[in-house]
């Protein structure tokens, strides 16, 4: 159940629009959970982390837990008015090769977290800090922007947004949405050729039942 | 009624916030539909779509009416969390020749249509698709953002948002927004020469009247 | 009290996440009030005033008040449906040398305010214009984004958000964000040196007492 | 085209979501419109004022326009944070005659408004007052809630919203109400005879088409 | 794994908040669900239902394989301004004998499901219908509210909101919540005897480290 | 200073949106902070308290604090997703006779809290609970709504929602709503009289030079 270095690289080609699709239209977070700089994409096994909103002690533990490649995913419980993660957490984040993060809720440091180029997928921005007293878990499941990402499932982003991939699903995903890319290719020729969308996607049919055409 | 490609030309130049001030402070959509890429400008006449949210059988069939130049405005009724237009419906809508879309909802696949140039303005982004099962209507009044868009009404967007002009009173909107620049001009003049605001729009009673100065 | 322009020049550099952070958490704005241009720094003394939502008649009256390198800070009631601030406005400011402006509402004119460079925080565009019929009031404490912000308070913004600093806590705030910064900055070192964050903040009896580690 | 009282009555006792299906599920104000006693019902010609948030002039003017019967619907641009209508203009209002109000915006003195009897639609309730200064518009069609609404269209609401009628639409839509209402005392006998709602509205030929049952 | 009548009634009586502190605070649904009448109590195993926005074929569909004292459990993806739930399908639901409605979105005709006494957790009311054109699935796991419901998973709501406890789990949530019942019950007899929630949670020792008291 | 028990019920009489129009329109909480049973009126000097989201600890030391009559006002953040006051704080406040308490965040068990018949005004319900690890302050100025509430400044509400009023000016605000009510008293009299609100309150000349009548 182990995903490779290429597929991850696959994924992220992908796409996250594409993927979502491809698994049977699941797996996507809501609309409120956007990439810090739009620019970037981001790809990897979920390092899951339960805080409380306005402390981030559980997030300097769980660093300690972190690997190579890790995509770390917060739920600070969608508090905005605060940022658990900043310019510091970044650099550690970097040196550890962290791959990205998300947080259901703030960060703070923007300038800074663009400029190290490291990939962010957060619901604001907040420059009111934390304390360090509460408790938390690393490694449990964890329920963010409508869906559940358990520790190890492949989170993919980028401007449209996240999606989550369980881990061995990897192939069977990236396999459908090969065909996908495929089935799409074949629309794009016929749309340069002059056919419509109606044509090209057999929607006559349904039409027809509704009256219309 | 109809309107020509210079007057169109004319009214992207102008800018929606113009526009809206010089036909009355009437026609603009609410602060919460914005352009995907800001940098764009979009103008041109309705071509309106009545859709239920999370189904986009009716965006086919209404670029199957689409003629060049025009702007698809759809009502997916401000559901945020469904992306009914992306990438392949950008191609065909570039193919066609449109001017851009207004979809009150969510679209997918942002990095794509913002590569592709069209201009877009919506409520957010999301991945999740769609389906194409649900009937709708195609050149109805639809009501989106606060006003009434008809068929063929001339609607122009831009970074601060969008507003609507009914196509018989172009050429007056452009003659008044002509006027109101001409005026701001004298303004922009007298705010150089050292003059206030206060001076310049002849405050000074309606201050006085409130005790002020 | 007076603050001079070396300080307002090293409030700007430190950022609104060090000096929240250096004065004990205290006078951030929330999440909602954002830069138009997050390129943009900006700081200056708080000139205050109170408006109705849609009525622009006091801004006009407060420019007659405002010196250089003041920050306009105007409470329009959190109301995003109309734009009291455009690009005539931003040219009087410009005129008078002002730092830049908040307003607890919208602005209109997003492209010609981005090109002219002058920094402004809102809560969003809306190209609605306003009246010039109702009172209000200049140079009083206003309340916006969660704080009481005085005239001649230091207001600082960036891409994170909005900081007020009372000027008689300026040299305090900038001794405690170098300090901070200086703290920072070993713990940047100490990161490089492979060090955790949980050892580099001394976290373990913290975590120890929840039995964590 | 003019709606008499028994109408009136009709119409307030099929209820809003009854009259919005029998007329081809069109006219409904969105959901952030309550009702501010729910047990009321209301019924009545439109006598519309367009103001600007925060001032209520054009409503103690509109008041001299009224006629018994009618529901004032003000439309204050959705601004919360003021209350332009409170116990004084209820009483003025119940003295006049008029069927209830309907506010794009909030209302003060819930309480004493309760106590009259005076059915109010509204987004929620504020203490701050308002102010008189601010110039608008008496009997000119209005946009709230997502619809158009005109002078002398019936509104009807309940506790589950808000519905307008066109004037000229009633005795089409009473009629269709009435058969909407026979269709639907046809499919309470079926229940309880022990039918399944699949059944009684003939779904399986779609639940079929999609390999359900 | 099987929860019969009883434990159904102790769910219902302990109440949502005991029940979720018992069990670890997990499960609980977010605060924007809400009861329609306050004053119900609900509780019984999830049927559940995954429809698109607008659409209610699938409820139609559910209830055929609805049992007596099922909550059913739709997820209508949190779309406000539609009501696909209304006063048949409570009939329907309590002729089958129903024990209660939960429904991601909104409902139609609020007085007569309140007036039925059928227990309905919602985010609003809407009076807008619904088609009956889209697929969905039944007895699948739900995303609902920030928590998954599995078909079977008991579902308990009042007026605090909704919480839900595995099936597997029950016996052991009740001997909690009534071990929590009788610390709560020597916490109300401590308060009468003059003592402090200081002492009587012995939250000296925290406080004192905080450097209070 | 100090604020006897007559003027606290003399207050509570008034009610809020009198004592805000009669103090200057100043001091109302926004309209998003409700009372759980609107029904109830609550008037005392704040007993303030400032805690994380999601931890009650220092709620639990401030009523060691408390006496007899005061309004418990705690800050929350506004963070809806946890409720750190409940049924036992209930008692414990009923049993210290607090006057009520304001929470700018949600509470839980919303049923006991009104069958015990002890005000509550707060943003929404949540079931979830809290911890008691985080430090606070206690009897420090919170901002809370928009305004500023300082220890012992009197807070007065009901169904309309908060007002507040510093202690020295409660002579003076009960002279000037005793005024007010006495002008709104002559007002209602000239309504019963037949006379219309422009009238009664001289609004022909402000009406004339906007060009309406």
């Amino acid at each position: 159940m182990s995903v490779n270095a290429q597929q991850i690289e696959r994924l992220k080609a992908l796409g996250t629009a594409t993927i979502h699709e491809a698994q049977g239209q699941k797996g996507a977070l809501d609309a409120g959970l956007k990439p810090l700089d739009p620019t970037l994409r981001m790809a990897g096994p979920a390092l899951t982390v339960d805080i409380r909103p306005s402390d981030n002690l559980m997030i300097q533990y769980a660093l300690t837990k972190a690997k190579p490649g890790d995509v770390l995913v917060v739920d600070a419980k969608g508090f905005l008015e605060a940022g658990p993660w900043g310019d510091l957490l970044t650099l550690a984040a970097q040196h550890i090769g962290l791959a990205g993060l998300v947080v259901n809720g703030s960060v703070r440091d923007g300038n800074a977290i663009i400029d190290m180029g490291f990939p962010v997928f957060c619901r604001g921005l907040s420059i009111k800090g934390t304390n360090k007293n509460q408790p938390g878990q690393v490694n449990v499941p964890v329920f963010i922007g409508g869906v559940q990402i358990n520790p190890g499932d492949i989170v993919v982003g980028d401007r449209d947004g996240l999606v989550v991939v369980a881990s061995n699903e990897v192939d069977n995903v990236i396999a459908k949405s090969t065909e996908r890319e495929e089935k799409e290719e074949r629309i794009r020729i016929g749309i340069k050729d002059g056919k419509t969308m109606v044509e090209l996607l057999n929607l006559g049919d349904t039409l027809r039942r509704f009256g219309i055409q």
